[in-house]
């Protein structure tokens, strides 16, 4: 059972110890509890729409915006996505177990690195409810027991999901309190979690930048951050101009609200009098608003384009707004990525290989696109299956995290009576 | 020139600046910049000498032990070992632009996992002067910026170590900022250096517990702790009885006040009665101290033995000491070892294939060993070169932290113009 009731301390130190019976656990038992839980939310829509409703009835007297009313909404039709999503996880390999190295040292001494879970991690997530699903079988899969703190919206929701979990995969041969659920969407709880260092081995949230603010100040549990992304598209010189205008426009377009989508367009002189008139027009046309720097306004013929502010660089629109900005050089592109970018997503459109070379080798950023969409960062596309966001901080995980980044590793070492001299 | 009277946020701000520049430089200007530091060392040993007695003076008028003088003390020879652990990490591979992984997506999308530097990386540490010259090497081979904070009763020497270091590698083509050293042995120099999130990318400490404990209340920079050690090796009921005498003696005697040293030995109740004697006594010869429960104390026959309290089965004794105890079972072993072990390295000696399989699938930890000495963790020993510590968490580097481990991931993803439907 999701022990729902129990205290923070409570649900963390029932996970750490279900944590050393999942870690030996082998694939066909976790597969088998992952569609356990497939099964049973399948099985008990009925309930978790009753659940549902009374969130969504509390989130409408509380004036929750239609946004994030959406967002907290399940139905049918999503209920048996989140189950679809769990199987595709089924599928995917264990990453438990893998020799990530293996070799034989000179003294005979046989040295594997395999792949281990990590022990305990906690997901802290807001508004939707599917994130409880998504966590817990991401986490089970590879080997971890996993604590969830949802947002208070979501309680009667989170908790019937967290349940139905515990119960289906404790019939399935998992230990309890592998799947626990921590109450209480105060700051007070959020503490408390973070400070959790004997119990919990990684804080993954999963939320805006007011929950990372305080988990920077009180964490002394190792965090994973999934930031925002301040993407850029930057169209070189020798750019196939048909390529290019594709590229951007799928990059701004295809999904805004999103942290990979582009939020800068930076264009070498050279072509941004031939690119932009054409480019801007299909933007518009598209619904974006540009805001151009004085170069890209004056290029960009009769197109709409208002005046970027020093503020439109570093903001990560996640909506139909696009900064447009005229460089001198590759380099000066470069330079203003490495001033005003997160570090997550950059793509440069160039036939020229020294250029495109030179940009990946200097761009510092999770991932780095030489004639691609910036819009690929995904685990999804990666060929990683689900993730549970994409880090944009350098250590352990950067990009997608899917279930390897979810393990840790350990040395396997076999001699023969060696010892050291 | 190091920038030894600049303050903390100086030092931070010119080693990020540094940083693009030396994540893009080659292998071959990294490594005539090292060997330049290699050849600054020899020819100036005799300020180097100089600036040492300055501290050893200090030291002796502070009071401090002749143990800490002993580690803050250079010597020609000293010097000269130090500068030949340069010419090691030279000999070693450039981890930067090692290709982790690549794959091509079904769409024809070109995906490769690189290593690249991380970008800043703060070594604190204590007394040790050749640290200073250590983590400057690893850190430059490793494509990064490095800012050096020792302790304040090796100020002088650090300070002549780390202006040669910094003119040296000045010489050779790497950028100034690159070896930055913070003065001020003071916990707010500490504080403020452990919050320069904007610059910093990683901090290891080389220090005892309560350099840890600051770090983890205070640091908003992701640290990696280079922790303690509380090694087991357990004599399986199985166990070839000799190699089990050797590794044990091995892991206790050789270098008992390093991490990797044997702090407790775990022995199943069927062979210790034939075992427990004749190595007690092997033991105690050697000048260890045994600290028994009751089972071993009764079967060691004439070997004295103290008898063990509760703490010495959480004790990292880093001397010669030992706690002995006898267990009913491997599973036994397993729980004594999760319960007391700090996750660092961890031995069965057993010829049961099933029992050696289940001690390393079951036992957390970063080295895991069957039939060989704990003393082994290390990166030499490895195949991995110098490294900077061992680390006994989970998140990024588990075990030797090397060159490897200090760099981080990027994806170079390269298309025809993909964009994502």
């Amino acid at each position: 059972m999701a022990t729902t009731t129990a205290s923070v301390s409570e649900v963390c130190a029932a996970a750490k110890r279900a944590s050393r019976e999942l870690a030996t656990l082998d694939t066909q038992t976790k597969n088998a509890a992952l569609e356990a839980i497939a099964v049973a939310l399948e099985e008990r829509i009925g309930e978790i729409l009753e659940a549902n409703a009374l969130d969504l009835e509390a989130g409408r007297e509380s004036g929750l915006s239609s946004a994030l009313l959406d967002r907290l909404a399940l139905d049918e039709k999503r209920i048996r996505a989140i189950a679809g999503g769990v199987r595709a996880i089924v599928a995917l390999p264990d990453p438990v177990g893998e020799v990530v190295e293996g070799f034989r040292r000179p003294n005979g001494l046989e040295i594997r690195k395999v792949r281990v879970p990590l022990g305990v991690i906690a997901v802290v997530y807001e508004a939707r409810p599917n994130v409880t699903i998504d966590a817990a079988a991401l986490c089970l899969k590879s080997g971890n027991a996993v604590v969830l703190r949802g947002s208070s919206s979501a309680a009667h929701s989170n908790a019937i999901l967290a349940a139905i979990t515990a119960e289906a995969v404790s019939g399935a041969g998992v230990p309890d309190g592998a799947v626990g659920l921590v109450h209480g969407g105060g700051r007070e709880e959020l503490r408390e979690l973070a400070t959790q260092t004997a119990q919990i081995d990684l804080i993954i949230p999963r939320g805006g930048e007011g929950l990372k603010a305080v988990l920077v100040e009180h964490a002394t549990v190792p965090v994973i951050y999934a930031a925002s992304g301040n993407c850029h598209v930057y169209v070189d010189s020798a750019a196939d101009l048909k390529q290019a205008r594709a590229i951007v426009v799928n990059a701004k377009v295809q999904r805004p609200g999103v942290c990979n989508a582009a939020e800068t367009l930076l264009v070498h002189r050279d072509v941004a009098g031939v690119l932009l008139p054409g480019l801007a027009r299909e933007l518009v046309d598209a619904g974006v608003e540009l805001r151009g720097d004085e170069r890209a306004r004056e290029l960009s013929g009769s197109v709409e384009m208002v005046g970027a502010n020093a503020a439109d660089w570093d903001t990560e629109y996640l909506a139909l707004t696009l900064a447009v900005g005229v460089v001198d050089s590759l380099e000066q592109a470069i330079d203003h990525i490495a001033e005003h970018g997160t570090g997550h997503s950059e793509a440069i459109v160039t036939c020229d290989r020294a250029a495109a070379r030179r940009f990946q080798l200097a761009v510092d950023a999770a991932c780095v696109y030489v004639n691609a969409s910036t819009r690929f960062t995904d685990g999804g596309e990666f060929g990683m299956g689900a993730e549970i966001g994409n880090s944009t901080q350098k250590l352990h995980a950067r990009g997608p995290i899917g279930l390897r980044e979810l393990c840790a590793c350990k040395y396997l070492v076999e001699g023969d009576g060696h010892v050291r001299s």
